[in-house]
């Protein structure tokens, strides 16, 4: 993938897959990789075809060129200046920011640059986030006159209620170092350890049983949205259908006999 | 406003209006501006008249003399010792509480000294809290045989769950500096930088476009009583409008341009 | 309490009662102490028999030997390997959770050593929790194909949810420092010091007003699963009724006139 900027022809999408990780590089780096309705289009095809595919483990999501990701293309929602357009486009991004949390895969966001507006976003919505020092996040909408509620309703379920507040009625920048502690990304390194950092991480992740986390991802999101004593029976069901998969019993007859499990994954 | 005790025939709420931020100042420095019935009722009255009020673009919440506020009137409460007394004064005060996310200004609490039982859970109603280094934290009625449950609702949505309790079951305080670790303010400075530091906030939100403040704060407090589908569709729907206003016009095609935004507002 | 290892004729459940504080000392250190399904019918038994028992007004939950809790019995779930054993068990599980938050005394998890799955779970689940800083803490079933579910439930309701979800699919450990900032426990201290750091923080509850504390917790559980506006309702409603009650009559006339409360507790 080079940093020399891509031509319009270029797919806006670039898909690698090594080692049951699956890395998405948005490629439009001229435009600061921006969401725009043809992006989201792609984006969601390439989820879909993602979440169908049992050889993927784990998601990276990236963007090519300097920034991560700019958020919507205000020039195209300009251009398209009707309700229903705006409509179509807001509800198909919120379409596609729910499918990263809907699919089996866990995804990580890969953050090298800045993240504002629906790039924020899509750094909240990411089950998890690493970032280089160097980037940095806001929700900027707010300084050309539109509140960035979508973000909002991400950023809100990543950090607390005053920390998001601030963020949106101000458009501020925060840190790397601060969006840890806020806990809207999990690891902040040097950008020269960044993919190193990444892989670990996932390759943490894809040594795990997939059946394990494909149902383990599903329940926590599932589990999140209800009042905990329902909340604790899905989990109880998930759980003791968990502990009857081969998985858990390899596991488990490994962990005891202390040699290294096996896992099979269905 | 002077620091010398003020009589009881002395206006109990200080209004002051600048440059579209109005400061409301609390003025029983010598009851430690607790939230008599009167106070409350004064109070709701304020915030009504502000809300109708477009001019006022953000509200900055004060107390005269040296505490922010120590919460409910005590010897009111004891000289009125009836639960129907009680009934009313708490629901007067969740009526106060809620009004504060409601109207469609942002609320900034100025916090300069000691925040207790509902005079910390006024901070932690507020969209934002500025407090200085010397400020200090509490939810104490356990002290005096009275659980802050209402304060409580308040504590819970800002910081986690075990922080609250430890904070309504001891009565302990907390500084200003952890106060911002756990989400309870937004920004810790000295105090003599206090008012420079909520100017600057102030001015900052003051220079956003109103209608996209406005929808912003009504959407941002409706989609966190939401589980995360619903949130998105309202936060969409907003997002639609808010596009379709002139400010966010004006805004991006000066974003474009790399001009300033000129907003009007409506 | 020996560090010996214990035979297993020996009680597992250990309870101690000393100046209205009951420990509860899990003791089955060869194990772990871990939470196997007569382990939990055990606890569950002196749970309620402690919920009735209004001279007990704080519970210490500790563990004997290296281990706060290692969480499951592995070896039984295999020799158990049947859904219905799983489901049962896993239900139970939560049942005795939700105990320690439905019982009317404030719970400290006294956490020494290391808080693994379910034993994770214990901590996220007791009101309070004080830390050795040797104490380390993974929900960590991922590592034998099973996907802390349950332990979830808990661990998302004291921290972030990138934060959780990085744990659950990882199953890395976080120490006792990280597990206080992320909000999992209230407080860190040396080994040598969690006793006294335990004694007074218990002091300091038992000190207090027994009715209010009763009513408050109860009031602060049910308010965080609702909406804000119910939630205030409810608390109003809590607040209303504590401020007629005996030790709230006395702990205000007591600050009033500046002198020590003496609270009767009905």
């Amino acid at each position: 993938m080079s940093a020399v900027p891509v031509p319009d022809d270029q797919p806006m999408l670039l898909r690698e897959d090594r080692n049951g990780v699956t890395t998405l590089t948005l490629n439009r780096p001229a435009q600061f990789n921006s969401l725009s309705f043809a992006m989201l289009e792609t984006l969601i095809a390439a989820v879909d075809e993602i979440a169908r595919d049992e050889s993927v483990r784990v998601v990276v999501l990236a963007g090519e060129g300097k920034a991560f990701c700019a958020g919507h293309d205000l020039k195209e929602m300009r251009a398209n200046h009707a309700l229903e357009f705006q409509q179509r486009l807001f509800r198909l991004c919120g379409k596609f920011m729910m499918k990263l949390t809907e699919m089996p895969q866990p995804v990580i966001a890969r953050v090298h640059g800045i993240a504002t507006a629906a790039g924020c976003q899509l750094v909240s919505m990411c089950d998890l986030a690493v970032a280089a020092d160097v980037a940095r996040f806001a929700v900027s909408g707010i300084n050309v006159g539109l509140f960035c509620a979508t973000p909002g309703v991400g950023l809100s379920r990543n950090m607390g209620r005053k920390e998001a507040f601030e963020m949106l009625v101000t458009g501020d920048f925060i840190d790397a170092r601060e969006a840890q502690r806020r806990g809207l990304v999990n690891r902040v390194v040097p950008i020269e350890q960044l993919d190193d950092e990444i892989a670990a991480l996932a390759a943490s992740i894809v040594a795990k049983s997939p059946v394990a986390i494909r149902m383990g991802k599903q329940l926590f999101y599932k589990q999140l949205e209800m009042g905990i004593d329902a909340a604790y029976q899905v989990a109880a069901e998930t759980m003791a259908c968990n502990a009857m998969c081969e998985d858990a019993a390899e596991g488990i007859d490994a962990f005891i006999a202390k040699r290294k499990p096996a896992f099979k994954g269905r």
